[in-house]
């Protein structure tokens, strides 16, 4: 087992049916919201999600023991994240419902028939890009800027790759949700549930958590906060819950 | 002074700088929403605002009092909304300050320059109207139902009347939130500010003040909650301190 970890990675503990996960703190590790994203977001017996961005392929472990759905695919264009990704897969045992695909998000409805997905999921990078890539293998940059693929370019291959009243569950920034909600009803994914993130209650939120429908009608149910800290380092009882579900 | 207040109306005090208004409780009685946008909103020194659909004149005569904006407009489609908001405006001795025009928001472009308002405020109608206009006099329905103007509609007009960079304010409700984000951002007011109004902390909003600004860029900062009750009947320190400005 211990061959599928490599020299500088460490391996952590979901602490959730004894998942187990590959990082490399050198490059870039899962945070809160894609931990937060895998409890907002559902899947059925028998649906096929796909991961859009997987990155260590925490989403589709993690919703792997959450729900029953009977297959996942994380797409994953850096190869060195997508390799580790599959190992971490192998690692839980989980070779027979997780896929780790290595290519590119705006090439993905090449490889993928249309509208074969019943969720679609993602964790994509917050910040706009004005920059470019910094360097070749900037892993960081890459999770955390547009510089490989834009939202326009996430919600159009969504659109292609998610059938009619499929879910597309993502989280994101709130300082780009006007035009991230403008976005997403162009390209009919209809936002029906939106759930807000603050860290204290009395401040303002960090993160959004969106499902949105293919081709539903306008409504939007914006959920009750969730709030992250009730005392600094001291979780609310609800993220104790999504942490530990 | 009395003969400003016809038979079956009231004056309600609105405990503020010895503010009164005049209502009508067989037609549409101002409501915390109004009072949550005027606090919401602001005006400079100099400023001209306009409020479309003023109804009771409730917005105009609050903000006058918190603002030292040096003239405000209230437009009312409904003849008997705008005579009375008239005499509350004179019973308050603020005719100097507010005028308020009966005519349709539909419309108000020709009567009104283009880009002639620094400020532009509303607390439109919040349901989409499926039926149409239930009866001539249905005071209820105009103020509730988007029987007279649709959203789009009260956009374009305000695209046109506010200056570029001026603010537009509204209230309204987050189960539309997607679709006026949207709505907003195609005519050019980009959502800048948002603030959600939960009734308790653990409940889903049900209302959404907004801060618009014309042609400026995206960005949109989503601030704490305002949180109404602390317990039942109990209002929390912020609301307090908004109806009491």
């Amino acid at each position: 087992m211990d061959s599928l970890v490599h020299a500088g990675e460490r391996v952590d503990d979901l602490q959730r049916n004894h998942l187990r996960i590959i990082q490399d703190p050198k490059r870039f590790c899962f945070g809160m919201d894609a931990v937060l994203l895998s409890g907002f977001a559902a899947a059925r017996e028998g649906d096929h999600v796909l991961d859009l961005g997987t990155g260590t392929g925490i989403i589709p472990i993690l919703m792997s023991a959450k729900t029953d759905a009977e297959h996942f695919t994380g797409l994953e264009i850096q190869p060195e994240s997508a390799d580790m990704a599959a190992r971490s897969v192998a690692l839980n045992g989980l070779q027979k419902r997780i896929d780790i695909v290595t290519g590119d998000i705006r090439e993905a409805d090449a490889f993928f028939p249309a509208a074969s997905f019943d969720v679609i999921t993602s964790n994509p990078p917050y910040m706009i890009s004005s920059h470019g890539l910094r360097g070749p293998a900037d892993a960081r940059a890459i999770a955390r800027h547009e510089v490989l693929c834009t939202f326009p370019e996430l919600a159009a291959v969504t659109e292609k790759l998610l059938r009619p009243g499929g879910h597309f569950y993502l989280v994101h920034r709130p300082f780009r949700m006007a035009e991230i909600m403008c976005t997403l009803k162009a390209h009919h994914l209809e936002p029906k549930r939106l759930r807000l993130v603050y860290p204290y209650i009395d401040r303002e939120p960090n993160m959004m958590l969106l499902d949105c429908v293919r081709g539903a009608r306008e409504r939007l149910t914006v959920e009750k906060p969730l709030i992250v800290y009730k005392a600094p380092g001291e979780y609310t009882e609800e993220i104790t819950s999504i942490y530990g579900y």
